[in-house]
């Protein structure tokens, strides 16, 4: 039997918020726009840059090549190592995180499941990636090149880098510890891969870096990790399935995207995402960045200035508890709160007996951690409830390859609904472009002279502003 | 000479904003209110819940109690394991992160300076808990157990289960294995530590959990790691002692304070934290409990209901920059970006030669990592700028002991300064105390039992709001 994650909004109502929360009338109103919203996707989706909604249900030859890949890497590597940023990254993480053991890298081999340790790189610090080149050897690693241009700087550095200690090392049989996953068409990588003769994986069309968690960026790290990708695609499958009703009150995806769109207009321009359990914990970043580039944004479909957006926040339960809680509770009405609950953990511990005199501890004995982790996430949940703050809980009966797709599903769904809502353009990023054109002037790239002149007659900083 | 960090606000003011900034004039408005502040932070330094600022001065006796304990337990164990939550764990683990190699567990203890594996655990997830389990040795670990009150149930919860796994392991010689920091005098964990003969670290009184990292409770994990405490410690006096005039003008962590001040009056309630270094990951975890539990609050000195406080918000630049960027580019006019950058990082790594045939990769070559992200740090300042986004830059010339010390310290006075101006407690954290008591009552602590019926007839769960 499917076991479905569930979607509670009860705390997003006025019947448990009052004043501060949402009537079925506030839904009611917008019921044109919903529909609109809900047409929109539908129609749009396998076209365009909605290609992405065909993943669950297209790759089935490609499946059985990545996972034969994946047996090359785990028979051949010790260490496998994403170059790639952004959502070439975050997706690789967030699963890894969720589905592996969570100090996967520390273990023997063996305890791995004969997976390799693994490695993203997605920044382009020195010190970076000096670090992991003190504790990887070249010669057992297989490095997964992941950029649908070829034109990122970062990731193309960190190629460069790499390509030049592999080939200075083992000449063209460098060419085996290099997979390239890219466009497969267009763009400087395919082109390199075809010349240097690297394994190639390919980026479909209408995918974005941040949609592309479900395409061979994201399945090929998690096979050769051991996940079971079939599962995952099947999961978005599942949850594709069931986000197909026109009314959000069957729809959980549209009715998550309806209600975070009331909240944005009541003035909740912040959304935390907080799952309570060490193994989500980058689910949230994946998320911050599926919602944040694809929902903030300058102008409407209509080209009117809107500056829309919410705000992403990570958090982790119970830690941040410590740490945001109260200034969830007590701060202002400005945030929408998504708990992420486990319902079962894959293990538990039992708090063992002890303290038997000091009844503030005591009461904790013979409870185990999950029901503390879980007790504590429904506490939380009731003191922002008490105080007024909107929360919403996603719940997965377990952490697995199937409900994690369903996850990662729901999230792509309720952010293009996000979108149709807003009336934006959900599926670009335009707002990038002015940061690197300038930092390609500054570098002196050929055909860059006019945003060089550009900066150099930009107002200059003054000396009474530094500390 | 010493390398003091720099604070860089050009790009909060009009003069490179245009309306989007902040005038002179906003600053001059204001001046008594920044005035009282000031005073209100001076006058209140070394009391009550300001004890913390004395801490750069008066621990030579102490400091030289941790370093011979560190000494001892680098001798003894392989293993180092914080148990802890909120400042008792985000203080270490930023720390950790910004001064020990970046891969430092994966490296053999030669490399490691000789100091142990180190692991922070500041949740309560079974799955987190035996995955420690599975990596670590009970009989070569060191647990450092921290918490002021010895009430925190999840640091509690943890000490129950590893003193168990010890006691039945070790018997009496188990309290070797553990080190308590806590109070000195009142609390849980004092008496336990009396009983069990543990060595002890003291946490003094007006030092909160979000102000303890330059107490014991960050600097014995410091020292274990090899870390330079006083070096530390003298960054923080330094910074204290350049942050002492009443001028915003001349004093770092004032004009900090009220610039964000000014921005949130203007309807900035989100503020991010955002480190061009890997580094300094981990200084945005620890800054967003100082700034997000210091400053969300609900009533005022006065007692009036205020519920302010900004949302901090964690980013990671370049990484980000694929993520975030586009919403702060483009999104609402609603945040304050900090950048932190590094004027010269600790090794460098230049972009080596290749693609001589592809333009768009090979401008890159010749260029050092350290030139590419500081470039693209200075770009997006630009571009963020441009588009009319309040930004500030905080720089270090390098990441040292030193400077990191400055840099907790800024912070810490920054936090201070800003709450005075807000006019509230920025101490204390009484919006936690629902979700714990409600914990309690669940859990069928005794004398919670109100609680408990409070929870009983509160507002049942709708199945029509669960999808």
């Amino acid at each position: 039997m499917t076991q479905k994650i569930i979607f509670d909004y009860n705390n997003m109502m006025a019947d448990k918020l009052g004043a501060h929360g949402i009537t079925a009338s506030d839904i009611d109103k917008i019921a044109p726009q919903i529909k609109s919203a809900f047409d929109t996707v539908m129609s749009e989706k396998g076209k365009g840059m909605m290609g992405w909604s065909d993943m669950p249900y297209n790759q089935g030859e490609i499946v059985q090549e990545i996972l034969e890949t994946a047996e090359y890497v785990r028979a051949n590597f010790e260490y496998f190592v994403v170059l790639g940023i952004g959502g070439s990254a975050l997706g690789p993480i967030a699963v890894f995180q969720a589905l592996c053991h969570l100090h996967h890298n520390d273990l023997p081999k063996a305890k791995r499941g004969g997976a390799p340790k693994f490695y993203v790189e997605d920044n382009v610090d020195p010190e970076r990636m000096q670090a992991l080149l003190d504790v990887i050897d070249p010669e057992k690693t297989c490095f997964n090149v992941i950029t649908k241009s070829g034109a990122t700087s970062e990731t193309m550095s960190q190629y460069l880098i790499i390509s030049d200690i592999l080939e200075k090392a083992y000449g063209t049989d460098a060419a085996r510890h290099i997979i390239a996953t890219t466009d497969s068409k267009k763009g400087n990588l395919i082109k390199i891969a075809r010349e240097k003769g690297y394994r190639t994986f390919y980026i479909p069309d209408g995918v974005g870096g941040r949609f592309s968690e479900i395409c061979p960026v994201g399945l090929l790290p998690a096979a050769v990790l051991g996940i079971d990708i079939r599962e995952m695609l099947a999961g978005c499958a599942y949850m594709d399935e069931i986000c197909r009703d026109a009314d959000p009150r069957r729809n959980m995806a549209l009715m998550a995207a309806t209600l975070q769109y009331i909240a944005m207009q009541k003035g909740c321009n912040v959304t935390v995402c907080m799952p309570y359990a060490d193994s989500l914990k980058y689910i949230s970043d994946w998320f911050c960045q599926l919602w944040g580039e694809s929902l903030g944004k300058r102008y409407d479909k209509e080209g009117k200035e809107v500056f829309v957006g919410q705000t992403p926040v990570k958090s982790l339960g119970v830690t941040d508890q410590h740490s945001q809680v109260q200034l969830y509770a007590e701060g202002p009405f400005d945030k929408v709160i998504t708990f992420i609950a486990v319902d079962k953990y894959r293990t538990d511990v039992t708090i063992a007996e002890g303290c038997a005199d000091i009844p503030d501890v005591h009461f904790l004995c013979g409870h185990t951690m999950s029901e503390l982790i879980n007790t504590e996430r429904r506490a939380t949940a009731y003191a922002l409830t008490k105080a007024g703050k909107l929360n919403h809980t996603i719940i997965l009966p377990e952490v697995n390859a199937h409900t994690l797709g369903q996850l990662l599903y729901f999230f792509m769904l309720e952010t293009a609904f996000a979108g149709a809502l807003l009336n934006i353009n959900t599926f670009n990023q335009p707002g990038v472009e002015e940061g690197k054109n300038a930092t390609y002037a500054m570098f002196g790239r050929v055909g860059y002279e006019t945003k060089k002149a550009e900066l150099d007659s930009a107002p200059q900083d003054s000396a009474d502003y530094v500390l």
